[in-house]
């Protein structure tokens, strides 16, 4: 399979979700965001409802709301990638299904969470169930991977392997969040055609010449532009421009490390929108202090973002 | 205020949740077991939606079923501490409400536990939506510390000393999972009349000698008998018989050590009631194989179980 082949690849935002002051999801400000990111910023698609979308503090019902608004306002569904993993599979079985029925080009599903030292078999299981439960030919499931934030409970080569072979045409792809290059490298040539997606946009050139398709990355809602300059320099083949590039696009990334990613995301947004509700956040997150975001931004490079 | 005067004492299991083969919870078993804790095997209360009740696996819809079938079902709702903690909030604001309307003595909260090193700001936070939204002078909560299974998502003791300062009529309890004596003994003497349940019946006599209420248990499903008999040795003032009790309450909880909590209890479940529901645990769970459960079976003192 080639990357155009792909159901999916690019340059993807992990999508922010923009709060009122009551905390609910501000639906305007949203599809604000989505259009900016898609039009303006360079995005072939955006991972809505993941980790930096806050999407485990959002109840299903707000996800299957703000997900259906989105579309009303004119996002294209095909070019959204949403999160629906949750550590119940009946909850993530209606989430998919709703994914599914609004138009989205496909869904990002991290492992149940919960409990810990799971096997792979448990692991195994509970995507047969999601996926015979859904039982939808458009189903098209991206393997969630990042450790950190599950506490461990993640997708080991094994068990990405025979979770592939037992479901082919639904099973397509991954993002992985673990930041371990060797990791993405081994998957990428194992599993040809598996469009494997770095979490990270310092990974973008090295997983597209590895026969990756693309990053899904939270710091993307503000690098996307140049991550579409790498994206697009791979593609035309000038290998010395396109590693040029990614080395700038990794330098601006690595001026936001040592923040807290979301509080600090929400802040920089903020200050380059002056939108307001860039200024909530949802428990158990909070936002950044006024020292720490005068420092972020002062080390931000403005004009290189969004 | 002294253990009569708490809202709730005594020995509670972590009630497992029985299904059927299509992995949904199944009601009349659940009932039957409720029942037979409470009648027959001297638990003062229960703890449902627990993690021994696979509570994380089923979604907000499936819990708010299972417990007003419950409570249809004929079990006095004011023995039941109903689990109904979330990541999200709002569900936890919804889950506690249906807990309140169906008459439960209190809640069991989780702290929000995907984002990992969170600050004490950030579950505060979320602790006091939860309060503010939920708004009914009916609602005891309890604080569910288990940062073994929240990735290290906790309650330390000037987070706890906070929220009881806050909401002192409403968060009025906690149970501790973490399996630390120095720390439930701290908390005991640190806030009197804060309802403190072990998370082991190993600690049982100690926490009520501390000034704790009682013990939650996930194998307090099989040990409740005797833990019953030591709760109720300490309180009609007999050391050292309360004490060799403990001492044989202890030993039983050890045959248990070693295997997977709960798929261990619920193959005894069957062993013991011949009940087919016993078979089925959702996954990422998965139940222990037929070598290991006749293993655990033959350490097992049959007699003195349930």
């Amino acid at each position: 399979m080639t990357k155009s082949e792909a159901n999916l690849h690019g340059v993807f935002a992990a999508s922010l979700t923009p709060m009122d002051e009551s905390l609910n999801v501000d639906d305007d400000a949203f599809a604000t965001h989505c259009r900016r990111l898609l039009l303006d910023a360079g995005c072939h698609g955006l991972a809505i409802f993941g980790t930096t979308g806050e999407a485990n503090s959002l109840s299903e019902k707000e996800k299957v709301s703000a997900l259906e608004s989105l579309v009303e306002k004119g996002i294209p569904a095909e070019k959204l990638l949403a999160g629906t993993g949750a550590c119940s599979v009946t909850e993530t079985v209606r989430l998919t299904r709703a994914a599914i029925e609004a138009g989205t080009a496909g869904v990002l599903v991290l492992p149940p969470f919960y409990y810990k030292d799971v096997s792979d078999e448990g692991i195994f299981r509970y995507f047969s169930e999601a996926v015979e439960r859904v039982a939808d030919e458009r189903m098209k499931l991206y393997l969630y991977h990042f450790p950190q934030m599950t506490g461990g409970v993640g997708f080991e080569i094994p068990l990405i392997e025979r979770l592939i072979e037992a479901y082919p045409d639904t099973i397509v792809g991954m993002k992985d969040s673990e930041g371990n290059w060797a990791r993405i490298e081994e998957i990428c040539q194992t599993f040809p055609g598996f469009e494997t997606f770095a979490g990270t946009e310092r990974f973008l050139l090295d997983t597209l010449e590895a026969g990756g398709v693309g990053c899904i990355s939270a710091t993307t809602n503000l690098t996307s532009r140049l991550a579409r300059e790498v994206y697009e320099l791979h593609k035309d083949g000038g290998k010395d421009e396109a590693r040029a590039s990614q080395k700038h696009l990794t330098e601006l990334r690595n001026t936001m490390e040592g923040f807290p990613a979301i509080p600090a995301l929400k802040a920089t947004m903020r200050h380059l929108t002056k939108e307001e509700s860039w200024r909530n956040i949802r428990p158990p997150l909070v936002e950044m202090d006024e020292a720490r975001t005068k420092k972020l931004l002062e080390s931000l490079p403005e004009g290189e973002l969004l």
